[in-house]
C-alpha cells in the first residue's frame, strides 16, 4: 500500500484530486520531512495545466514546503527528527559543477532536480512536491527554519522570497537603495518586505491606483502610478534597482526609463517575450536589463536567518488542500494577498476516506 | 579674418568643404591646441548627415584629436606649451554633479558638452570639432599622450578606444576572462586589442568567414562564425562578456545564448530599436543586457597609458582632409581597416587657397 497521500492532476485538463503513491527508500542522506503546510506558487498553476509544456502525469505540485523531520538517513547531520525544516524548488543537484561548488545550486551545470516534476537522480522517478502528507529529500536541500519565525507563514519564502531576495542581494542592496517594486502579488510583496528589511528606499509601481494603501501597508515608502505620465516622467533616472514581478508580457521601456546610471530591471516574473525596447536607454546611462531565477541554498537559508531576524513573513491565506481548485481559479484573477498557503492538516480527511 | 580653419557640411546632403571660423577667446584654463590626426568616426558621419536629427549646421565633425599644446591660460598646470595631447568626444561638463564629481564626465547630470555640435556652456556658440587646424578646450578634458605612443595612430583610442575600454574594465575583465567581440570595424577592432592587452580569452563573433584571418591579425584567440548553427550552439554558455559593436539593428537572442551565467553582452555600436527577444534567455542564467557610452576622463587617460605601456594601437588609414568625401563613401560600405586618420597637415592646402 502507498505510503504517501496528496493532490496530483492528472491531466492538462483535470482538477486536482486526492492522489496515493509512495516515496522513495531512505537513502543514508535523506530527510523524512512531515509536511506541516505548503505555499501555492503560480507555478504550481502553470506547471499543472502544462502551459510550459513538458509535464509528467500525474502531477503532484508544491515548492514552498515546511514541516518536521521525521526521520534521517544513517549519514545526516545537518539535522534530526523533530528539527523544523523547509524545502523549496530543489531537492538535488550534482553537487560537483562549478556552480553547484559556489554555492548555486540553481544554476547546476548538469540540471538542478525540481520538487517536482524533476526526476529522481539515482532511479530516474518523476518528484512529486509539497502537496503531500510528507517527502523525502536529499540533505543538502533541507533548510532549517529558525525558533522565531512562524511555521504557518514561512511556505512562501521558498519560492517567492528567495526569488526576490537573491536580486536584492546581489544588487548590494542597503540602507538609501532606490529600489522600485514593479507588480504587487506573491513575488512583489515579498520584494518590497524584503527591500524595507535592508532599509532601502521602496516604491512600488503598479498600474492600479487601488493598491497604494496595500502597498504602503506592506512596508513601501512610496507609490508610483505607471499609467500616470507627469509621475512617471518625474520619477525618471531615480532608481537603482527594479525587482519587475509582473508576471505578465508587458512593455519594459517605461521601467528602464525609471532607472539611474548604472540601474538595473530585473526581470522575476514574465517567463515571455520582451517587446521590442530602444538600445539608446541602455547606451545613454549604462543600464542593464537581467533576469534571476530562484537562489542557492546557502542564500536560501540566509534570507531564512534574516527574515527570523527582522520579524518578515509573507502575507498569507490559509486554505484546506480541499480547496484547491478554487484557489487556483482565483490565482488566476490575481484574488488573493498575498499568497495561500495549503494547512496540510486538511489531507487527514483523505487518509480517513482512504482507510 | 577667421583664425580657424577646417572642413564642415553646410547642410545634411552638402558634402564636407573649406570652413572659416574664429575659435572662442583663451579662458584661464582653456588649453590651445595645435591639431595633427583626426581619426573619422561614424558619429561623424551620421552627425552630418543629420541621421539623429538635431544637427546644427555648419557642422565640423572629428571627436579623435590628437595635437599639441600651443598656449595654455594663466591657470592652466596639467599641460604646457609642446606638450603632446588629445581631446576626445568631450570638451566640458558642469564639474559639480555627482557623476562629474565620480569622473564620469560622460555621464554629467547637466549633459557634457559634446567636442562637436555642443553648446559652449559660457557663450552658448556652437562647437567645432577637430577636422580643423586648431581647437581651444578646458584644461580638465585635454587628455596627455604618453611618449611611447605613435601620435598618427593614437587618434582613434578617443572614441573607438574608450567605448570598448570601459565596459571591458567595468566587467573586470582579466587574465582568462571570456570576452566576444560581435562586429569587427572601428570600435570591434579596438575590443580585440584592448582585451587581448588585458589577457583575457578573446574570440571574435562575425557573419562573415572571411574576416577569420583578420580577426587572427588582431590578436583574436578564436573566431565564431554567427551564422554556423552547430559552432554557434557548441559556445553556448561561454562568454563571461560579449561586447556588441554591430552598427545596425540585429537580433540579439543568438549573441544572448553565448552568454555564460552571470554573463553580460554590452551594446555600443547600434542605437536603435532591439528586437523582441525571451526573457528566459535572461532568467534561466542571470544573464545581462546592458550599454555603455565612451567613457570620463580619468579612465580615458587610464587607457591611454595602457595603451602606450602594452603598445597597442589602432590599425589606421591616413588620408588627407580633401579625401574625406570618399571616406565617408567608403565608411558606409565598411571598406577600411579598422579607422581613418587625417593628417591635418593636408590642411595647409588651403590655408595656402585663402590666403
Amino acid at each position: 500500500m502507498p505510503d504517501a497521500i496528496g493532490y496530483a492532476a492528472q491531466s492538462a485538463t483535470s482538477p486536482l484530486a486526492p492522489f496515493h503513491f509512495q516515496r522513495r527508500e531512505m537513502r543514508p542522506n535523506d530527510v523524512r520531512i512531515s509536511i506541516l503546510y505548503c505555499g501555492v506558487c503560480h507555478s504550481d498553476l502553470h506547471q499543472t495545466r502544462d502551459d510550459w509544456k513538458g509535464t509528467i502525469y500525474p502531477c503532484c505540485p508544491g515548492h514552498e514546503i515546511v514541516g518536521k523531520v521525521t526521520a534521517v538517513g544513517t549519514q545526516v547531520s545537518k539535522v534530526k527528527a523533530g528539527d523544523r525544516v523547509a524545502v523549496g524548488c530543489l531537492v538535488d543537484s550534482c553537487m560537483a559543477c562549478d556552480q553547484c561548488l559556489k554555492g548555486e545550486e540553481q544554476l547546476c551545470r548538469n540540471r538542478s532536480t525540481g520538487t517536482y516534476n524533476g526526476k529522481d537522480r539515482i532511479t530516474g522517478e518523476v518528484t512529486y512536491g509539497g502537496y503531500t502528507d510528507h517527502i523525502v529529500v536529499r540533505d543538502h536541500f533541507v533548510l532549517k527554519v529558525p525558533d522565531r519565525l512562524d511555521m504557518k507563514r514561512a511556505a512562501p519564502l521558498l519560492c517567492a522570497g528567495i526569488t526576490t531576495w537573491s536580486p536584492l542581494r546581489k544588487a548590494k542592496i542597503g540602507k538609501g537603495s532606490r529600489v522600485g517594486v514593479a507588480g504587487l502579488g506573491g513575488l512583489g510583496h515579498m520584494a518590497v518586505k524584503l527591500a524595507v528589511g535592508m532599509e532601502a528606499d521602496v516604491t512600488v509601481i503598479t498600474t492600479s491606483p487601488s493598491k497604494e494603501a496595500d502597498a504602503r501597508a506592506l512596508g513601501a515608502h512610496k507609490v508610483l502610478i505607471a499609467t500616470d505620465k507627469a509621475a512617471m516622467r518625474a520619477a525618471t533616472s531615480s532608481f537603482d534597482l527594479i525587482i519587475d514581478t509582473i508576471p505578465v508580457p508587458h512593455p519594459v521601456m517605461p521601467y528602464l526609463h525609471l532607472l539611474d546610471v548604472d540601474g538595473t530591471l530585473c526581470i522575476v516574473g514574465a517567463i515571455d517575450q520582451l517587446p521590442p525596447f530602444h538600445s539608446g536607454l541602455l547606451l545613454g546611462q549604462r543600464r542593464s536589463i537581467t533576469g534571476s531565477p530562484i537562489g542557492g541554498i546557502r542564500e536560501t537559508q540566509e534570507m531564512l536567518d534574516f527574515c527570523a531576524e527582522k520579524n518578515i513573513l509573507p502575507d498569507c491565506e490559509m486554505i484546506d488542500i480541499q480547496d484547491i481548485n478554487r484557489a487556483y481559479e482565483r490565482l488566476l484573477k490575481a484574488d488573493v494577498k498575498y499568497r495561500f498557503v495549503i494547512d496540510m492538516a486538511s489531507l487527514a480527511k483523505e487518509a480517513k476516506q482512504a482507510a
